[in-house]
């Protein structure tokens, strides 16, 4: 299944708040068919990284929307480097 | 040690040479302290994304310098999400 990394910006985040989401993405990610793998956080830049196993963008984005609507700036396919 | 995520944009970028140039960075890491875990890259649009624990963003920055020279357009401490 591809894999992607998407990244969010949000002003005022806190550590709390991305881990309830990232709970809400894992409890909506099923019926879409969608893995979040692995995610990170820096809290004083309001920045995310999330990892993610998907059939295809539109999918990984449907996971964030549904769970709790903090769709990604940015969305990107990658391959694990060796 | 801190956990970073470092970003590329290269033009024209290859998996290959994204492979040489990690290999460069884990043969230099080791004198600044710096491990590099875990990239990923989107060949199309020329994106790398490095995972590293590192004593500071400065080493980190550090070992791409003398490793191939391309240092990251953007690092950015973070914390892994549970």
């Amino acid at each position: 299944m591809p894999l992607y990394i998407d990244t969010h910006h949000i002003e005022g985040l806190t550590g709390e708040a991305a881990e309830a989401a990232h709970q809400a993405d894992l409890e909506t990610q099923e019926k879409h068919g969608v893995k979040y793998l692995r995610y990170w956080v820096d809290e004083g830049g309001g920045r995310i990284y999330c990892l993610i196993e998907a059939p295809n963008k539109e999918a990984a984005m449907a996971v964030h929307e549904e769970a709790h609507g903090h769709v990604a700036d940015e969305i990107v396919e990658v391959k694990e480097g060796k």
